[in-house]
């Protein structure tokens, strides 16, 4: 467990969420809030996250969307009960089971969910040199493979649920590979650092039973201008709504 | 084999190319452009294009880089017809082979080259009104799975060998599918008609024992402006460079 020294308060969507992590472990940053935006949750459905960490992404969505029923799966049980802190402290209800997503807990193996999430570890095993701390390492570094994950959100997504990913676009075709014939309707919307550039990362979408052609979307873009000018945020118009403001991030609209 | 009054006569690269085609069949237009100006070829080297059709992408590709060993292999004797016919008009040497790209001639399971590239059917097997004309229908409609020209292109390559491919967007997975361990440095360049506009295209390109990550490319603007506003010629001054210029579009510059 954490020593509370150990741990950092950061503000997300503005201040709305103040999220408890640890100083030297994995830290999360746009990439939650930007998967959290794209999910197409309404009121009143079921969101599994897969890998929830400290649980910004599940309470970013439920900051969005009300009457949400938000359950997290978490490896690492300091992970967990700081996601179980994080959202009492932003007074929702999200439920964290722990668990390895490769062999699912019964209690969850049991249901099935409207959507499910994940911010799966960008990085495939072995290669590079292991971050010195064990749970940035699990965060970062892939130990389950990327299409097990797909997978084990396909098993648990309800007919005509949808599956929701943000990842290193670098691993696009490892995540591609892990979708089956089970899945439709797939959408893949590159995120651009800037105008121009290539994807760094991108959020992959698909419908379990759609029957939809797969959709290559337009770049979201990330920052302003060309190059980087100046030490002050540059965030587009669109991407502050998201990460600001917590808007959606509709891959239907794009 | 065509008559002559089923044929039209059409310019590419700006009259430089004046390609035979049928009228009915089958007609080239902008993409095997698109695929010629992505293939990485230098003077003196082989390239192979699997299905080359009356032999647009070989010979605009033979326009831009000179010295190529060129070979086409179509599996449509009136095409490949024309594909020679084509090649003499433009004063190029292109090799037709005849053949069923799933099982190669012997003479071609002999030889690898330093390019393999295709602009293979975009349509998948069944579904949809088949096209009236025959020959249309082959170039249109897949019956070899996109996978299996994947899987010629690659054992063709020479190691360390380009492989460079066109496809509808919504044909992307299946076409990354077809991709194994042998290829990396994989590239997807997507061609959206215009600027926030998803992709209707995408140029994939791979080498042969390349171990280089993926990359999902800057979209390629084929048009400007937003929407069609204007009967006239609306390309963008890159697309221009490409289709009038025969400019080469390098996707390691992208």
């Amino acid at each position: 467990m954490f020593a509370e020294d150990d741990l950092t308060c950061d503000h997300f969507l503005n201040g709305r969420l103040q999220i408890l992590q640890p100083r030297q472990g994995y830290r999360a940053a746009m990439d939650p809030v930007f998967l959290a935006a794209a999910v197409p949750a309404r009121p009143g459905q079921t969101v599994l996250e897969l890998g929830c960490g400290v649980g910004v992404a599940s309470l970013c969505l439920g900051a969005r969307v009300p009457d949400l029923g938000l359950v997290g799966l978490e490896l690492q049980p300091d992970y967990a009960s700081l996601a179980r802190r994080n959202a009492e402290a932003a007074g929702m209800t999200l439920e964290v089971v722990e668990g390895d997503l490769s062999s699912p807990p019964p209690e969850l193996r049991a249901r099935s969910f409207d959507h499910v999430m994940a911010n799966p570890p960008y990085y495939p095993p072995g290669g590079g040199t292991p971050a010195s701390d064990r749970g940035r390492e699990r965060s970062l570094r892939e130990e389950t493979p990327l299409a097990q994950w797909v997978q084990t959100a396909i098993r648990r997504l309800r007919s005509g649920g949808w599956m929701t990913f943000i990842q290193s676009a670098d691993r696009l075709p490892d995540l591609m590979a892990g979708l089956d014939r089970r899945m439709g309707d797939i959408r893949v919307l590159p995120l651009a650092p800037r105008i121009g550039r290539e994807a760094r990362r991108v959020i992959v979408q698909a419908r379990k039973g759609g029957r939809g052609p797969f959709r290559l979307l337009a770049p979201f873009i990330v920052h302003d201008g060309p190059v980087h000018l100046r030490d002050a945020e540059d965030l587009t118009d669109a991407a502050r709504a998201v990460v600001r403001d917590g808007a959606a991030l509709p891959l239907a609209a794009q």
